[in-house]
């Protein structure tokens, strides 16, 4: 049985760069009652996305999401079952995924991306937060829809290593694809390549083993960039882009330890000279495709073609350490963290 | 009758910064002889434009065009008419279109987009290198590729008052948009409202009275960017997109003086969250359209609804105060630079 109270990690100060274990801290509250249109998550696994670093700066709500406060819990994707529900849609023991909080206990009232999981068979529940969940969602659409690799083409994938750039790179190779991942260590390079198959792998942390590792493994230049880093590293890959090359803006991790603004590339021009195209996507705006993806790839995991790799930890209280690892570079695939209800339960 | 000799103007410096007039010289040399496979075109009218700066630099070939070599004529476009053939598919007479030099008569093998110009019943011959030429096309294509403007939406463009963005905006005009141009002086932000009939205008060069003019004149946000800038004024625009934006990126005038690379925009990431496109094109890739477009531009200019607006110099020798006069925001519309036999022959 979990205990009464509410565990959960809030943020007690807002990190200056990269994010310290110190600026979190865990309390406990009530475990909150639903009203009349809400439901209340017993939450089952935490997953760790450097995208929230960014809401994390004081006065950093865009338009997209709000800041977060301090003293409040931490926003973070939450794989949760229904524990009591006053609303219509969700029924006591759905699974469902969605935007909350670091804690154990989450009300909802289905805003937020709260959509129901059908569990995929043969496949790890906390899998749902990762190779078929939003981060294997990401790379499949943003593949799929801007990247759309062709067999033979070149295709670089930045953080190859981190959760959503491992299914993108596995996502290339499967369509055929010269696939080129770029990391921050020799260690995860050699991963890459010799786990996950890709073709080649560069240090992207040094910008002259960088340039010098594009021009030697893209002779033919870059026909699809999947870029989750931004800065310099894009400015990069814009430098070699092959002719009609696609960008995809899926992520800016160089931005998102705030301070001052990360330079951004000063080469746009290479779009104009090479008539490539530059887009940007939510994976949230794919909500009625989901099954379908999930499908495919569950099918991929299945028959071995596609490695759900990830990194787990256990209990709540390992949630800041986890957050703070992504940033040190040492991480290979999808970070989550199970909950007591998971180990429990599971 | 003009001079036996083939008046040029030559590059004599590479120019720091803000091209001079005395980067640039006067010469003469012997009329060139056509050899088989070639033809030699009488110019008519030289076209001034601002893209050709960068490949002013040392060192500037980028794999689209090489650098401009000292000591000989600046590359450019130019509208002439064939005066002597070797060539299958060029006869006398024919007007030709195309980038050559800066020069009385050119030797040209029909490489280098030497389009065959089919003469528009009404229009003046020079808007063959303006608005029914390629700054127009530029204009049309990037709109109706990129762009895609629905009647309703705002649309940005930025060096309004020059030759493609005042075609731009018109355009944008017609498709029944609500149109912003941006523009370098007060002058002319009056001209692009009174004139061209743009429902507002903007000074760019002020970060503060850009920023303020785009949040009171695009209250809903930019759902079109034609951006013939970058940098800073990119960025600015990029801060407003509206969901699913459009960045036609087209030109990068703020990279064109060479120096140290401008910043590229620190914000990339809203074409995430905006789920917006960026593209580049280059309007030789249309060759094989450009009839219908050119009959659909002259359409409107016959009909009053298209301003074909120029600022015509007269002799080769006007060229490089033609040229620099642009860099210094002065001039509206499209500059091109009558030669001699446009004057005889016109």
């Amino acid at each position: 049985m979990p205990t009464k109270m509410n565990r959960r990690i809030i943020l007690r100060a807002h990190p200056n760069g990269v994010p310290r274990e110190s600026d979190f801290a865990a309390d406990e509250a009530p475990i909150p009652e639903p009203s009349e249109g809400q439901f209340l998550t017993r939450n089952l696994f935490l997953s760790i996305d450097a995208g929230f670093r960014q809401w994390m700066n004081e006065g950093a709500g865009d338009g997209y999401l709000q800041a977060m406060a301090l003293g409040e819990p931490v926003m973070g994707l939450v794989l949760g079952e229904v524990a009591a529900s006053h609303h219509p849609q969700y029924r006591v023991g759905d699974l469902v995924m969605g935007r909350t909080r670091w804690e154990e206990w989450s009300l909802a009232d289905g805003s937020d991306y709260l959509a129901p999981v059908e569990r995929a068979a043969g496949i790890d529940l906390s899998h749902h937060l990762g190779a078929i969940g939003p981060t294997g969602l990401t790379a499949y659409f943003g593949l799929r829809d801007i990247g759309r690799p062709q067999a033979g083409e070149t295709v670089v994938v930045s953080t190859a290593a981190g959760a959503v750039g491992m299914i993108a790179s596995q996502i290339a190779k499967i369509r055929g694809c010269r696939v080129v991942g770029l990391t921050s260590t020799e260690a995860k390079c050699r991963w890459l390549v010799d786990h996950l198959g890709l073709d080649a792998a560069i240090e992207y942390r040094e910008p002259g083993v960088l340039a010098a590792g594009l021009d030697r493994h893209c002779p033919n230049g870059i026909d699809v960039y999947f870029d989750n880093v931004g800065g310099r590293v894009l400015e990069a890959a814009l430098a070699r882009l092959a002719m009609g090359a696609r960008v995809v803006m899926c992520g800016a991790l160089a931005s998102y330890e705030g301070g001052d603004p990360v330079p951004g590339p000063t080469n746009l021009f290479k779009l104009v000279t090479q008539r490539a195209t530059m887009r940007g996507f939510m994976v949230t705006d794919y909500v009625s495709e989901y099954p379908a993806a999930v499908a495919e790839l569950a099918g991929w995991i299945a028959s071995g073609q596609l490695h759900p790799v990830e990194r787990m930890l256990d209990g709540i209280e390992q949630t800041p350490r986890a957050f703070c690892e992504m940033f040190r570079g040492v991480n290979l695939g999808k970070l989550v963290v199970r909950l007591d209800a998971a180990r429990g339960a599971a």
